[in-house]
């Protein structure tokens, strides 16, 4: 099942996608934030028969607006790993997104010409976590996730290097495209799915979630050490190899750029990149 | 005016310190949110004249949850720098502390044995957002301010080493102390004030915030640049030298023992660290 938000009559609305068909379930939920939704555990009580049917023109919103920062898991990939500065290789990397940074699946992503000359995407794969838990196991680990997303995280290459710390050149504001849909846990395999990115239609991050360090049950266990995970958390987990640093000459993205990333089974992010 | 929430059989109540006496001002704000208070900001609005006075024995909360992230300066005394690894000296370094960190001004401080063997503190002066804004002016950044209070920002030296960035090192459970008030922008001046940490009534830090490399204004016009900030944000202005971990040799926190890190003019923390 696909969990969705959007837009309709200037309000939030709540929207479930099955077999191809999407419903407004938000009079069933009785609310329009899907955070609500994940934090009561609603994902059983919807009945798809008497929703009523959305044509294929509403406009998608970010799922939520996270109750705090993206936590985004940095070198996950080894071949990104190659392409960029290699220190922190093998380390588990951990840093935040502010969720002002937070953007629609389709909304643009600000430029910031005055801040960057080193604009860059990151295609990635979100674990949104669903109950409230530290200290998990690989046992239990999947049990407390609601479900997976797409993030792109927009970094400001030269924001990042001059702050050493990640967080400000990642959270800029408009720099996190979220959605444009959450595909549940037991719908959702996410060992060996394609992660990609394409710039103006030109394909540049293609791999596969079986490439990472850390795969999705590493990465609950680990972060949770020591640190309550809560309902609504997302967790970005790395970046394959393919941004626009790592080219020879590195390219970055500019104005009217259009990127887009897509994963198998969740669906895709399309940013038009916008001063 | 000093603004801070309280436990009253077993609810979170709001009160008011003015002039050494405190005050129950929950049926005055309608809430029992100080996040509620600052983000619509209540300031004005309450008669101490008819709030019931408070005795001195009523347990202190932690002022709020804030919603997103504790944005943290690092590397912002000279003389802290030094005791450090000097990696990033002069440059601006942003991170961040997860908000399940927080514990109350007079709770423990989990000791995380399994986790690390350099359990440290660092005493920070903390700002307090009232109104969200971007791209704040030397002119109107103050007018931003709520006002002030005091973090201890928990380390693990091994943990910040080991993950490269911050964010883990910083962020496991019971890792931020926070309060005991918050201080109105009208009523303190954050220009130099003694900054002071003990550790079982040694003074290990004492550094006034004069000696900050980036000042109060300075700090929030550069951290909300392209950024958002948003009301309820607490950004923690870094620390001045004295940490355990800059000891002759190395001397981290152990169970039991007691830290208290004071404000003139705000107040102090102390918490214990406990298995």
């Amino acid at each position: 099942m696909k969990w969705f938000r959007f837009e309709q009559d200037g309000r939030a609305r709540i929207g479930v996608e099955e077999a191809g068909h999407r419903y407004d379930v938000t009079p069933q939920v009785y609310t329009d934030s899907l955070l609500e939704v994940i934090v009561r555990g609603f994902e059983m009580d919807v009945d798809l028969d008497v929703a009523p049917r959305l044509t294929d023109h509403v406009r998608l919103l970010a799922p939520y607006l996270p109750p705090r920062n993206v936590i985004c898991v940095g070198k996950n990939y080894a071949d990104h790993i190659k392409e960029m500065d290699t220190a922190g290789a093998g380390k588990f990397v951990l840093f935040t997104k502010a969720p002002s940074s937070i953007v629609g699946p389709f909304d643009p992503i600000e430029r910031h010409a005055d801040l960057t000359q080193q604009l860059d995407y990151e295609g990635e794969l979100a674990i949104i976590i669903g109950t409230t838990g530290r200290d998990l196991t690989p046992e239990n680990a999947l049990e407390h996730v609601f479900g997976y997303s797409i993030i792109n995280d927009v970094t400001a290459r030269d924001l990042q290097k001059e702050h050493v710390q990640f967080f400000r050149g990642k959270s800029l504001d408009g720099f996190c495209p979220f959605g444009p849909v959450i595909v549940t846990e037991d719908s959702f395999d996410p060992a060996d799915v394609l992660v990609e990115t394409r710039v103006n239609g030109q394909l540049r991050q293609s791999g596969s979630t079986k490439l990472m360090l850390r795969d999705v049950v590493t990465i609950l266990t680990e972060v949770s050490r020591g640190m309550t995970l809560e309902a609504g958390d997302v967790i970005a987990t790395g970046t394959p190899a393919g941004v626009g640093h790592g080219m020879t000459p590195p390219t970055y993205l500019q104005d009217g750029d259009i990127v887009d990333v897509s994963i198998e089974g969740i669906g895709h992010l399309q940013n038009k990149v916008k001063a």
